[in-house]
């Protein structure tokens, strides 16, 4: 038995304590919670079976009061002594894919990415359709390509047209790009039927991942009409391995920037959901932009609403992303495509100017929040990009 | 043991063989195979548990060797006498979903179809985009809310917004419509960045079934720019409970209508996989329509060559659709909106003028195609329209 430490100013102390699933050289993945640079292996502190799965389903599923009471239980038990076997420093451990994913779906709800978006892929039109300000626009996505972070990307493949081309040619992305988002995981499900009410937001959603939605624009911009992008993004989002709680993010809860016109009543929230998370992009080693959470035009809480409001059920182990964060400056674009205008204004990534992403680029997305005694972390989703597979050239 | 009676002239003889997930009182789901108007438990008849389990998954994922190999023991079985334990009677047996679906995707497939809804939603547009004679457009729908037939559909609740309004209004869908379907259930999985070639499909898609993929035109029109469909379809996807399996379907392959442009050479095929299947959709016990799948542009090995060019990978239990298959004739459109030209030409239904659904329709697609030796059933996908939820009108 012994104490663990947490360091001075770590992001991962007692007021965070997010979930993931680790494995050791030879052991079988399972539910740890990290604190400071430890993952303690809750089967073993708690032990409990349902954390000896590998994934958090199953324990998202015991609902919410059991949620609060395992964070308590954790906080109590990370205050004394642990037992050494419980305890792997994070360096020796693998980190897994933390839920098995139902239904994925992406939604669209930074105003300034949506305008910026609007005015680079169709330039002669309002940026923001007639139904962005009404309702959070969003459309699934391929549950079985959500991957854990640290999984390399591979280049994709498929159609691109370029407006001057007359037809469409096959090959390699030309235009490979990120989208930095956050993703909220469904822990209590609802059935067919029964719409989630804003105000039930928090028994719903179990916690928060960063999500990157790699984006192959070239594929994305020729496919889309009428139905939607499907190749462009189906080929890898990525998750980070930490579900940091929502029951951390009490002090990052913050009222979204305003909403006008004013939504209908199933969207209106009695008390706010907008969260003051501050992410981090980093191409290469070198942080290119900061896009800051808090200035997104539609909350979390409206989202679930949304997505049931018509009957639809939601299933433990739903993802839904934010869509891309941007905010109002250049520096907070979440998106390549937006931070160098289409390409057209290259950034500078340690001297070179760059547009999209190269075979052997790294991108890494952070993000830190306030918590309870002091900023708490979310960890990173990381990807490398590898050339496109020789035989699908 | 006994022989099982097959009738002179059944759909439902040794050159079908579908399977599906059925239970009797008291009992779980489990796998069984239609022969005439008998289901045999195949858990019993086989004596082997991958059939005892309460969806097709397990079975499909012993891979295409297997499902020759099962195909012909039953073949054997049925011919001879079974045991009576292993026998139940059609409508003695409550059926159920027959796969767990990993990832839905729609499809759009048909020329006729993508023509006509395009006239509707953008009148003073080409009704085809640039897009559409090049690949086969699909996008992810929710996989969460595939139904198995029977199961009553309530009419969704959402915004609205008519063109002649200035603003949405939340309430009841007002335009509640069908489109009938065929889907395709993949049984081997392929890997992230190994695209599944068109001469592969026999080896990965284990059977077919019927979908009714239920529409809500007034929230689909309001909502679908620019990322595509979402609550407009996300409330109920059914599908028939008879999983055909694609080796029953020999004698129904034919070419596709012919295809201008050539496709990208990643898309084109060197056996056809068109398929004559006629279907029928009957609305409150009346043929309304007759959609033709052998009218369809693109494959369905087509689709699945697309869906996977860009290396996302597909799963066990995948399920995609072909969109809504609309002959060139007026009675041969598959959904009501076509049919009734969106509710400007209502048909007549049991003598009353109809466009869109009421509460307390049915409406019931069947379909049948050339087998072996006669032809061949798929079973029905049916629902019933019940009322708006009270609390969410």
């Amino acid at each position: 038995m012994s104490r663990i430490d947490i360091p001075e100013g770590s992001l991962y102390g007692l007021g965070n304590l997010p979930y993931g699933v680790f494995s050791t050289a030879g052991t079988q993945p399972r539910v740890g919670v990290r604190v400071g640079d430890s993952v303690v292996d809750l089967a073993i502190a708690l032990n409990d079976e349902v954390f000896a799965q590998p994934c958090l389903n199953a324990f998202m599923a015991q609902g919410f009061q059991r949620w609060v009471e395992v964070r308590e239980r954790i906080t109590e038990l990370v205050a004394g002594d642990v037992p050494d076997a419980a305890v792997h420093r994070l360096a020796d451990v693998q980190l897994h894919l933390p839920v098995e994913v139902a239904d994925y779906v992406d939604f669209y709800a930074s105003e300034h990415h949506a305008s910026n978006l609007g005015r680079l892929f169709r330039p002669n039109a309002e940026p923001l359709m007639p139904n962005w300000k009404h309702l959070p626009v969003g459309y699934h996505g391929r549950a079985g390509t959500v991957i854990v972070s640290g999984t390399d990307i591979v280049r994709p493949c498929g159609q691109r047209k370029a407006p001057d081309e007359d037809a469409p040619t096959y090959g390699e992305c030309r235009r490979l790009d990120i989208e930095a988002e956050l993703g909220f995981i469904v822990g209590t499900p609802s059935p067919l039927g029964s719409p989630v009410s804003t105000s039930d937001f928090a028994r719903h959603v179990f916690g928060v991942t960063l999500v990157n939605d790699w984006s192959a624009r070239d594929i994305q911009a020729w496919e889309y009409v009428p139905l939607g992008p499907f190749l462009g993004k189906s080929f890898a989002t990525s998750i980070s391995p930490w579900v940091v709680p929502l029951l951390a993010l009490e002090a990052a809860r913050v009222p979204t920037p305003g909403q006008d016109p004013q939504p209908l009543p199933y969207l209106r929230e009695s008390e706010p959901w907008g969260l003051d998370i501050d992410l981090s992009v980093t191409w290469n080693g070198q942080e290119v932009s900061r896009p800051p959470y808090r200035e997104m035009y539609w909350s979390p809480a409206q989202m679930l609403a949304h997505m049931t409001i018509n009957g639809a059920s939601s299933r433990i182990g739903d993802l839904y992303a934010s869509g891309t964060i941007s905010g109002p400056e250049k520096e907070q674009r979440g998106a390549f495509i937006e931070l160098t205008w289409g390409g057209k204004e290259p950034v500078q990534v340690n001297g070179e100017e760059r547009a999209f992403l190269l075979d052997g680029d790294e991108v890494v997305i952070s993000a830190t929040a306030p918590g309870r005694d002091g900023r708490i972390g979310f960890g990173e989703v990381r990807g490398r990009i590898l050339p496109a597979t020789e035989a699908n050239r």
